[in-house]
């Protein structure tokens, strides 16, 4: 490590959290880095893409783009990421990873700056060279959670998610645009399979979708691949996520996954249980300390949060907090978090931006 | 009560649950009902509606409409009833009421006819003339659990809801609609507050909205009216119904109901807990033995419930039935019903024709 001002690289810099990436170091106020490198597939190398009033040239993903880097943010798909991110920790960066290539391996820690950033601190914490960021459902609630943790000791955890399109990348959010024109102005809806048979006429098939259901005027109880016992790899991922995050390897989790027709933003509703007793004055008072957390919670107002309300937003949003009228120690609560921002890019540049803390 | 065939009246024929009741009617294959009685305010009486090949007449609601009416279905908001069913009672009726006026009240049954059917076959059940149907949300989860409880005692249960529009009536149908018109072809949803602005430039006014935000792209976590300590009233009747039904006055519930940008059928996410230890596959056995529970639960071929597969009918829909990994005798399962018909419509009807098979 030089004391010249460090270097970064974004690989994925043309993809929807890529994309959003490019927005955040836009908008970045501290800038502690000196050359940026963009970098993608071969497909995408040539693109010119502004940041920070210069003009850069994306660069096509090869070894030796990482010599010289020192920090490298991936944000790729897992094949690519299990791929190029040892190389680029060879190479001398620090790979600070959104895929899941590495999130459960024991020699990578999962880092939310706000639960666990002293991960970041040491290189013995990161012996690969690999720090992950968790993915995206997960997150969405760890700002919220980890506070709550730090003070109560979190024990149980029932989650049902309200996950947006875009968690299946810009796929995702296309295919939803996509099925709402195909549907634009039918009343549809109120009879099995109608909208099944709109799309269809409008020359979308199901095979060519992200989704394994049709997402216009529906909701699709499935994220991910099959895993063991009728589990979808998605809620898996955030149960054992959850665990390595807040360091509480016999967490109790239950989680459902459902994906809505949102763009934007995943949403919860969190059943946590914990050891000591917990208010929800006492809760306010902890979501109100935490930076990254925001508190809209006066429905006799008619505030609560809702993805509509909050995307485009860095922090997680909490609402509808309640005390559980017959589970001892629980609160009841429903959070709201950008699954791009927060949920990916914000917090793999927070990893990033506390390892150029200390270069 | 006489030997010819009883009278039916249905009140609220021309609303939502009122159109899905006449359309019930229509396809009822056993047919006990001699005349059938229309009733309607005074703003939709003399229309026709035709009913089993007869045109009839809506008529106004009056207290003289009832006179030798055997069964009155009410459809109609809960002031409405409150004033209305004890009329059509002490006029002879037995009143079948869906609205929320009589559920908690203790000379009034809740019922669901397969959990707790009985409750319809003795006058002393319903001393007052009054039997309630469950609130939509509830209902949409009753047949199923009211199965697994019979076989492994429920003790717990962790409900997130995903709510169709059309529990709010036509009302929340039509809204739904004119928001997805007035968003049409636009890119939205990845900027806070741009689905509030185009529905504003569209002159969709919120406070004109059933709903107290946008639901296009979006899901709203609040449904009904605000009750003490942040809870919402739907939340309290997922507790308290369920309560009632099941028989189990210390079931302890926590409920989060969130509505969502679907039509027509609501879904929940469950976490259930028994007193007994439960496996996936006797729940699937307990589910392939009650006849108005049908399981759709193979996700390596893609099936699992959603709205727009199901919609439209009677049954329960039930899928992604797992053993919860870390909670000792609980299922984690997701449910689709149709909130108009079984979650509304055809329990009442049902309700209505138990009572004609006893006249």
């Amino acid at each position: 490590m030089t004391n010249a001002a460090p270097t970064l690289a974004l690989v994925g810099a043309t993809g929807a959290v890529g994309t959003v990436m490019i927005d955040i170091l836009n908008g970045r106020e501290n800038w502690p880095w000196g050359e940026v490198r963009l970098i993608a597939s071969p497909r995408s190398a040539g693109k010119k893409i502004t940041v920070r009033g210069e003009e850069l040239t994306v660069l096509a993903l090869a070894p030796e783009v990482f010599d010289g880097v020192d920090v490298a943010m991936f944000d790729v798909p897992d094949a690519v990421s299990a791929q190029w991110a040892p190389i680029a920790a060879e190479r001398g960066a620090v790979a600070v990873d959104n895929s899941g290539a590495f999130r459960m391996d024991d020699d990578v820690p999962l880092v939310v700056p706000e639960v666990n950033g002293d991960l970041t601190r040491d290189r013995l914490s990161y012996p690969r060279g690999i720090i992950a960021n968790p993915n995206c459902t997960t997150l969405s609630m760890m700002a919220a959670l980890g506070a709550l943790h730090h003070a109560f000791e979190l024990r149980e955890l029932v989650v049902a998610s309200y996950q947006a399109a875009s968690g299946a990348g810009q796929d995702g959010i296309d295919r939803l645009y996509a099925e709402y024109a195909a549907v634009a102005g039918q009343n549809l809806g109120t009879k099995a399979g109608d909208v099944r048979a709109a799309l269809a006429a409008a020359g979308l098939a199901q095979e060519d979708s992200p989704f394994p259901a049709p997402l216009a005027f529906n909701v699709v109880p499935w994220a991910g691949s099959l895993k063991e016992d009728g589990w979808a790899s998605e809620e898996l991922k955030v149960r054992n996520e959850s665990r390595k995050i807040l360091g509480i390897p016999d967490l109790k989790v239950s989680a459902t996954c459902v994906r809505v027709p949102v763009v934007t933003t995943h949403s919860l509703a969190v059943h946590a249980t914990f050891a000591s007793p917990v208010t929800v004055e006492e809760a306010r008072k902890i979501f109100g300390a935490q930076p990254s957390v925001v508190l809209v919670d006066d429905p006799a107002n008619g505030e609560f949060p809702t993805p509509a309300d909050v995307v485009g937003g860095d922090p997680t949003y909490v609402g509808r907090v309640r005390q559980a009228l017959d589970f001892p120690n629980t609160l009841d609560f429903f959070v709201c978090g950008d699954n791009l921002r927060k949920g990916a890019a914000l917090n793999t540049y927070e990893v990033a931006e506390a390892l150029a803390a200390r270069l």
